[in-house]
């Protein structure tokens, strides 16, 4: 079973408030979801999550189809039960570390044939077997293995995966079986709204449960993610959820749901909080900086976390001079709370008609044009 | 305040179990200490600390003292407030790591000159610093400063250390001033029964509320540490907690115990537990073995702490290979939770006149004569 409902709209911009539906449970979108890459969120357990309001998080294809495999991942009863997580998970299809991560790759209609950035393996990566271990892992959402384009890249280069993208989505269709488990479609195109608007079009025709928007946040200038967002998302449909792939910077989420996303993901607020970078209301914040060595506030004196509810910037400070594992869960925590506090913010503006206001307000309070990641 | 209190003695041991008072709270012994170096169980929150039971951390003077500061320690309010720990704390003098840390030490009877292990500083470690600086720490127990000797070390090297233990101990009562800080004595005298009996009667002749043993478990065969113990117990006051300093392997928590300890502490728990070496009731057991990839048990099926309840062997293995913070937390909860278990086991058992039989079956069931910390 996979629904998705959408409850309230915003009349100024694309942003709703919706709810998916699973056999397992269900999660209010707008939402964030944490980065679980290797089957664990970073520094964090899965009661924190919860206790913090997570209701699905993202694990990756490509590092538990390396280690542990998905063969023991299915023999411990699927991804769920194997890392202890009660709440939805979303599964990547791997392309997009496939390009990023392995070497040696050579691409192929066939598929992705790369080394394994842990033991130098080879190893091919197909539609079929990015579908096959998405199944084994039993996540509760399912991406296409699609090709993301590097950023920049030419019209020619962009052309191309989207052209291979959409084979490979045709074949993951057909290949998948889980009843239990939707697959989502996603639109390539780099910033071409063209080839964006052709991408959409064609996995509308093929009709999926969800559609992805990939091949964003790779590094071009917030404009230009908007301009292609303002460009494809007319062309889904409004009845299925929208997910925008590796967006996690505060000012992209609220643009983002401006723009009529559903789902966001990224590694932003996990891998900030163990290099002791806070995301506020206000914007950015360094716990390590020598300012902080006797401040005794906490991180946000309006946070209701776990770190801001115990502890002192000065403590935080100290636990990351010393090295303390403590140091990045407690700033992890600090992250993702503040993210999906931020979502949950999101969803009772658009319900209670002032997501408008929030997102004025939302620009003049964060204060950090520099934070690009 | 602090009061002691015995409400229980075994009839075939030295065993008893007894109440620490003080103005803060209290604790049953025998009791494990986990060790806070740094103002902070590694890897642990105070809130898991709590839930497993822990009631007295150890936290050391030297590390503190050197970071972040002793003095931004008491301007937080001391070291319960700035690490957010509700229960006691025992802090160490920074004698045993200026020893076994510092370089460049420079030994007389003022006190140690040594260089910081963090940044090559210069410091001058004295009897009435250490004291000054526990106190603004305001731990509820503090340690003299003492010399402990290495092991092994010559009678004439043992017997300094010994004199200037007691020269500084006096040292140490003179200067102690907080009166909700109790201040600890130390026995020292290496393996040599005679230096260790005049050394306890010296300092039991100056009144201390709890006396320690200090330089044993530095490396002499568990067989001369239960030695130098049967000849130091009966010179130290029946009425008063006895501390055995750095020890925590499971069968010399028992032994310790049936010789009349009630206070122990050590990094074992901890340490092992980040390297994925665990302690059960049969021995330690090393997650990251290949034996374990698909092994789909808990750590210890017998077991109810939160890694055992929610994770299998087979998944924390995955952890570890993967790098992964919430290895080391499983780890070291575990650890945690077996020790604090133990102890709890060991006062119940000395309350129903059975810890004979404890210790008996304890060390059937501990195949583990190699692991010696």
């Amino acid at each position: 079973m996979f629904q998705f409902r959408i409850g309230s709209k915003c009349r100024e911009t694309r942003a709703r408030v919706g709810e998916i539906r699973t056999g397992r449970g269900s999660v209010e979108t707008p939402v964030f979801m944490p980065v679980g890459t290797k089957a664990t969120v970073k520094a964090m357990a899965p009661f924190e999550l919860q206790e913090m309001g997570a209701g699905i998080i993202l694990a990756n294809t490509y590092h538990l189809y390396l280690r542990p495999g998905h063969e023991v991942i299915r023999e411990a009863g699927g991804l769920h039960r194997f890392m202890g997580w009660p709440g939805l998970i979303l599964t990547d299809s791997g392309g997009f570390q496939v390009f990023s991560l392995s070497t040696l790759r050579d691409v192929s209609d066939e598929g992705v044939t790369f080394r394994s950035h842990l033991d130098g393996s080879a190893h091919l990566m197909t539609p079929e077997l990015s579908v096959e271990v998405q199944e084994a892992l039993g996540s509760d959402i399912a991406m296409c293995f699609d090709e993301c384009a590097p950023y920049p890249c030419t019209v020619e280069g962009s052309k191309e995966a989207v052209r291979r993208t959409l084979l490979w989505a045709r074949r993951c269709q057909y290949a998948h079986r889980s009843p239990g488990q939707a697959l989502f479609g996603i639109v390539q195109g780099s910033i071409f709204e063209d080839q964006r608007i052709d991408c959409a079009r064609e996995l509308v025709s093929m009709g999926f449960p969800g559609y992805a928007v990939g091949g964003l946040s790779v590094g071009e200038p917030h404009g230009e993610m908007y301009r292609v967002l303002d460009a494809v998302v007319p062309e889904l449909p409004e009845d299925k959820p929208r997910y925008l792939m590796g967006v996690g910077y505060p000012p992209n989420l609220v643009e983002g749901v401006a723009r009529g996303i559903d789902l966001f993901d990224c590694v932003l607020p996990t891998r900030n909080g163990r290099n002791g970078t806070l995301l506020t209301r206000r914007g950015r914040m360094n716990i390590k900086n020598l300012e902080y060595e006797r401040d005794f506030r906490p991180i946000d004196p309006e946070c209701g976390c776990y770190a801001c509810r115990n502890f002192t910037r000065a403590y935080i400070r100290h636990l990351f001079r010393s090295g303390e594992i403590l140091a990045s869960r407690l700033c992890t925590w600090h992250n993702l709370h503040y993210l999906l506090e931020l979502m949950g913010y999101i969803r009772e503006a658009i319900r209670s008609g002032t997501f408008a206001d929030l997102r004025k307000r939302f620009h003049e309070d964060y204060q950090d044009g520099s934070d690009r990641t």
